[in-house]
């Protein structure tokens, strides 16, 4: 039996659509219906098929729903649970896919009737792209996705949503919303910053021409410009919702960036080589988890 | 005509038997000569069968040389430079790999007598990998090799030194030495110290277990550990040989992410979002530019 027969998700982008190709790859009967106030986007989404209806609004979309996902950025959530509140079924399941879990809980808490039916998601899968086009049904396979539900949801709720997940190839993990924002703010979220913070200074070194910086990127700096170019909207709101985790986390970097600094200037090479040997480990661990491939990227365009 | 025809690569490491296979695709009627001064390295180069003859000792590697190529770590180039220094062949030009080059071309220049045929070298390409049984022919395709010749370099050393590396597939760029240094600190030093610096930081993070930085690298984190992975030996070499320019880069990104630090701490939105939305054009320039492929990586063991 499928855990849920009819689907809505809002946001059509690159993780909504990425979702409704899965759903429809995975479980073919459910009936899917799509919702983005972005007109283009709607569009665009209606034209690749990737859903039975796109509804024109947002109430509309909802209104014979067992599964609502709301697939928006983070702080556009607390406003798309409001717009459906009101239309909302009696029994539908409310679910989310934000890089954020404590604030996305509480606006979607605030929202809606029925903590027992809201069991918040995070796939931690993504790309740096957005969009309809974007997407693609594997996006999820053998990847994590993260439930965060709060004391009040219904444990059957959490099973059906577990379950969907499973259907659609990811491993299921439960785990307290604060602390998913504690793991995903130094696996994730400072990643971000750190290489958004780079690609910038890049940008502004008065002695090396941009066009330097480019040439040459293939020594490390086009990693970070992958990494940079994810969606700024998405990510000014992650940085906003999950401020006190990154910032602590941010701390914690720069002490040990102070620390590098220092060995460097003072000609530690014995301090350097054992850091850089630890890390190493860290990579083979990475492999090992299945979560990255051990072909050497570095050259990639190897032809 | 070639350019050389007795090429003497000291160091068979990655970028030592790299350079091996593409002269041999490449040069086949070149005779390659090797030495390396861990003897298990040289053992596995001979198995692995990348060179006509290894040599016993270095000054016995070059005494019949019209080009011998320092792949060693930047540190190592100075000695390895005195230890051949006796043997070299009076007419035999000299040219090293390392990633840094200033100190490089001074180490070499102190050890070897005739300016004129010293023609440093750094080809930008690499992987995260080492040794003999990581290196393939086509790694320096496709991509930059910056010669920096001092002042008293003979043109036509430099211009047999540039053909040398067209021929293995590369393009070629003369530089000033300093100036070389300034512009792979931020396109590839920093990174790599950036990289290294946050994934030492996840793993000292006490309310997160390792096993759950491992579990979650997907979301941007893995990227880091590819470059964190990196040889130990050769990034201490590369960090204090080109301290000056790594540490005012790094003052740089400093005080970018101070920033960037500030405008998450006062909710900035809209700092935080114009900063994300400059750093996309950056990555559709390294994509235009051929340094790297366009395929969204995030996603990268898509079936
Ligand atoms: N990208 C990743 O790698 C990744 C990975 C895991 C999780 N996530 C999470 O997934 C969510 C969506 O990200 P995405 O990458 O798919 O973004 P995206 O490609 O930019 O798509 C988001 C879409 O939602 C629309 N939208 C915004 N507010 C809305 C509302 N109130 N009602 C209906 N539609 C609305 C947007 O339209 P407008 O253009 O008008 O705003 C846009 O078309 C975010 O919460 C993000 O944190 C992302
Ligand atoms: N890896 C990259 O991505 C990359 C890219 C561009 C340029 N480079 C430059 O290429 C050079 C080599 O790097 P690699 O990655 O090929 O390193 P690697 O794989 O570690 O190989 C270096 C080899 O040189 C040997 N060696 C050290 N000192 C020597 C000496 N005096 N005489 C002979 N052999 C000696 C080492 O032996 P021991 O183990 O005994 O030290 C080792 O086997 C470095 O200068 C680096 O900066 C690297």
């Amino acid at each position: 039996m499928l855990p849920f027969e009819r689907v809505t998700i809002l946001g059509t982008g690159l993780i909504g659509s990425s979702l409704a190709r899965a759903i429809r790859n995975r479980m073919p009967t459910v009936r899917l219906t799509g919702y983005d106030r972005d007109a283009a986007v709607a569009a665009r989404a209606d034209e690749l098929g990737l859903f039975d209806d796109m509804a024109d609004s947002a109430g509309a979309s909802v209104c014979d729903a067992d599964l609502v996902v709301f697939a928006v950025p983070v702080r556009a959530i607390g406003a798309a649970a409001e717009e459906i509140a009101a239309d909302l079924p009696r029994d539908a399941v409310v679910s989310d896919v934000g890089s954020v879990k404590a604030s996305v809980l509480k606006a979607m808490a605030a929202a809606i009737e029925g903590p027992d039916r809201i069991v918040p998601a995070h796939p931690v899968a993504g790309t740096e792209r957005s969009g309809p086009d974007a997407g693609f049904a594997e996006l999820f396979e053998n990847r994590w996705c993260i439930l965060t539900p709060g004391a009040e949801a219904d444990a059957r709720n959490v099973e059906r949503v577990s379950e969907f997940w499973r259907r659609l190839g990811s491993e299921v993990e439960l785990m307290e919303a604060g602390h998913h924002d504690m793991v995903l703010a130094i696996t994730s979220h400072l990643p971000h910053l750190i290489a958004y913070t780079i690609v910038g200074t890049a940008s502004d070194i008065e002695d090396v021409t941009s066009s330097e910086v480019i040439k040459y990127s293939a020594g490390g700096f086009r990693d970070f410009t992958r990494i940079a170019a994810s969606d700024p909207t998405m990510w000014r709101d992650v940085f906003l919702e999950n401020k006190e985790a990154v910032l602590s986390t941010l701390q914690r970097f720069t002490e040990d960036l102070t620390q590098l600094q220092r060995a460097i200037r003072w000609d530690d090479g014995d301090f350097l080589f054992d850091r850089f040997r630890e890390t190493r480990d860290t990579r083979r661990r990475v492999i090992d988890a299945g979560q990255d491939t051990a072909a050497p990227d570095f050259g990639r365009d190897r032809r």
